[in-house]
C-alpha cells in the first residue's frame, strides 16, 4: 500500500527542480507518518540536485530539515502520537546492531545509514526521497521530537545545520573556557556560533568578508577575523582548541593550522574533496593539531541538540520561501545571499 | 670558559661530513656534562646535512640520540651524578614556563624548543651542536636517565625513533584491545612495533615490500599488509584506532584513510612537507576521523618510556658503526637497508 504524494524534484543534473508526484509508504508497524510543515534548504540539496558529487539518481526530491506534525503511527510506535511536532533530519533508517549504532553514531553506520533523499531503503529497495514534499514516512528511531515552544520553521535548520556544528562542539567537549573558531558565516556556521556560544565556549568567526562583525557579534562571536588578512590571522596564532571548517567548497586550510593551539583539532563539516591546496604537515606535527572530519550526528544526540536549543530558545535564522522559488533560492545560495537559510513553507506546495 | 671537542660535522648541503673541532661551554650550574658513549643516526641527521627542510645552518654536528656518562655536574645538578648513565634526545632547552611547558610538552614549548643540534643556546645564542661528538653539555632538565641494565647502545636509538612512537601511543591510549597500525619498517616503525605489542595492543605493519613478514612479527606485529595491494588494504578497511605513519617521504595518505575505524586518527610522524597527492575529506568526514601530527615527546613522557623500556627489555635493533663510516650509512639508510638503526660507538672517534 502507499500514498502518492505531491513533490519538488530535479530530474535530472541540468533541470530546474519542479512539481512530481510519487508514492510513499503506507506506515510500517514502527514507522511514524509526518505531514510536513516546513524543510530547510541545504548546501546538501543543492548538490545532490546538480550531481556536484557524481552519486545523484534521478528523480531527486531533496530536503533532509524537515519539520512536520505527526498524522498517523504504525502500530508499535511508542516514541510519538498523532499531533506531536517532529522533525527528520540526514538519515531515515540504519542497521541499528553495528558497533556505530550501539554507540548511537547512526550517522557512522558500518553497513551505511540510509539517506533522507537519494537512499534506499533498507526494506523493500525503493529510493528515498526527501523534505520537499507534503508528506514522509519515517521508522520511529529516526523521528526526533520538537521541544514545545521552539519556533518550527526557525526549528527545520537544527535538523542539519544544528546537528552538524553540535556534533563536533560535543565531541571536542567544548563548554566554558574552550576557544572555538568557526569558518564560514552561512547556514552551518551561524548555527556554530550560537551553539558554541551557549555552551559557554569563547567563539571568533573567520570570514572573508569584512561587514560581518555585527551580525556575527549578534549570533554569538566575540571576535571576527578576515581570513585573508595575514596580520588578522596571526592575532589568533595558536589560539584555538577546536575550529569547524563550515565551508562547502575547496579552500586552503593552511591559514587556519597555525591558529589552533597544541592539541587543537580543525573539522571539516561542510566540504567532500580533495584537500587543495595540499595541507603542509609541519603545523600538525608541531603542536599535536589534527584535522578532522565530521558527519551530522546521531539520533541520541540530535534530540540533546534539539532540547538543548528548547531550552536557550535557539533557532535559526531563516528566511521563509515558497516550493516554486526553490531555483531562485539556489542561486542567492550560491552567492551565499541568505541570512543564514532557507526554509520552504510548505503550505505552499499545495497553492 | 668553554672546552674543545672533536665531532663530525658536514660544512654545507654538498659536502660529506668529517671531522670538526669546536667548543662546548662549561657546565653552568645546573648543567650536566656528558661524555658521549653512542649516538643514533635519524633521518632527520641527514635531512639537516642535505639542507632538505630548507633552514639547516652550517657547520653542523648531528646526532640527537645520545647516550653517555655524566662526567661532571654543575653545582645545582640533583638530577643525575658523576658516572650515571644518561641520554639526551632532540631537545636541550625550552622556556620551560608556557603552558606547553608546564603541562610537560616542552616539545610544543610556546616559544620553541632549543634544538640539539641546529639550534642557538638560549643563554649566549651560540649554536647548538649534536651527538656526533665526544662530549655534550646539556641543562638537567633536559637530561634523561638511562635504567639500569638496559643496553646502552641499543638504547641510543629510544632518544627519538622510541619517544618518537611513543608519545602518539601513548596520547591515543593505546592499551590491550587497541588495534594500531605503523606504516613503514625502518628505525621509527620498528619501534614502533615493539611499544605497540608491549602496551597490548594488536598491532598491524602496512609495508610496500613483500618479505617483511618474519622480521615484522618478530617485532611484534600480529599482522603484515602490503599497502600497495588492494586487495589486502580491503582486508583490513576499518580497523585501526591509531595508525603510527612513520615514512619520512612524501607518500599517498588516501590508501590509508578507509583502514582507519570510526574515531580513528592517522598520525604523522616522519614527514614534513606538503600533504601530496591531495588527501580527500570524504574518508575524515565518514566516521569522524582524523589526520594528525606528532613530534617526538616531553621530557617526563621520555623517561617514562626508557622506564618501560627498562620493564619490558626493550631496546633498538641496531648496527653498530664507525664514526668515519657516516657517509656509507646515509647511502644505506636512503636505500633502506638498515636493520633498524645505525648507532654511531663514539669511541671510534678517537681512533
Amino acid at each position: 500500500m502507499t500514498i502518492s504524494v505531491r513533490g519538488y524534484a530535479a530530474q535530472s543534473a541540468s533541470t530546474p527542480l519542479g512539481p512530481f508526484r510519487f508514492d510513499r509508504r503506507d506506515a510500517r508497524a514502527d514507522d511514524v507518518a509526518i505531514d510536513i510543515l516546513y524543510c530547510g534548504v541545504c548546501h546538501s540539496d543543492l548538490h545532490t540536485a546538480r550531481n556536484d558529487w557524481g552519486f545523484s539518481t534521478y528523480p531527486v526530491v531533496p530536503g533532509h530539515e524537515i519539520i512536520g506534525r505527526v498524522s498517523a503511527v504504525g502500530p508499535n510506535v511508542t516514541k510519538v502520537k498523532v499531533g506531536d511536532h517532529v522533525g527528520v533530519g540526514c538519515m531515515v533508517d540504519s542497521c541499528l546492531s553495528c558497533d556505530a549504532c550501539e554507540d548511537g553514531e547512526e550517522q557512522y553506520c558500518r553497513h551505511g545509514m540510509t539517506l533522507t533523499y537519494g537512499g534506499r531503503d533498507r526494506v523493500d529497495a525503493s529510493p528515498t526521497q526527501g523534505g520537499y514534499s507534503e508528506k514522509i514516512v519515517v521508522k520511529q528511531d529516526f523521528v526526533l521530537k520538537i521541544p514545545d515552544g521552539l519556533d518550527l520553521k526557525g526549528a527545520a535548520p537544527l535538523l542539519c545545520a544544528g546537528i552538524t556544528t553540535w556534533s563536533p562542539l560535543r565531541h571536542w567537549k567544548v563548554g566554558p573556557g574552550s576557544k572555538v573558531g568557526v569558518v564560514g558565516l552561512g547556514g552551518l556556521g551561524h548555527m556554530g556560533l550560537k551553539l558554541a556560544k551557549a555552551l559557554g565556549a569563547e567563539v571568533t568567526l573567520f570570514t572573508r568578508s569584512p561587514g560581518k562583525e555585527d551580525d556575527a557579534r549578534r549570533l554569538g562571536a566575540d571576535t571576527v577575523v578576515i581570513s585573508t588578512d595575514p596580520a588578522e590571522m596571526a592575532s589568533v596564532s595558536g589560539r584555538f582548541d577546536l575550529i569547524i571548517d563550515t565551508v562547502p567548497y575547496a579552500h586552503d586550510l593552511n591559514p587556519y593550522l597555525p591558529t589552533l593551539a597544541r592539541n587543537g583539532t580543525i573539522v571539516l563539516v561542510g566540504y567532500l574533496g580533495p584537500l587543495e591546496p595540499a595541507v603542509h604537515s609541519v603545523p600538525l606535527l608541531l603542536g599535536r593539531k589534527a584535522l578532522a572530519g565530521s558527519c551530522i550526528g546521531g539520533i541520541a544526540e540530535t534530540q540533546e541538540m534539539l532540547d538543548f536549543c528548547g531550552e536557550h530558545g535557539i533557532t535559526s535564522d531563516i528566511e521563509v520561501i515558497a516550493m516554486a522559488d526553490i531555483e531562485a533560492a539556489y542561486a542567492r545560495m550560491l552567492k551565499s545571499d541568505v541570512k543564514y537559510r532557507f526554509v520552504i513553507d510548505m503550505a505552499t506546495l499545495k497553492a
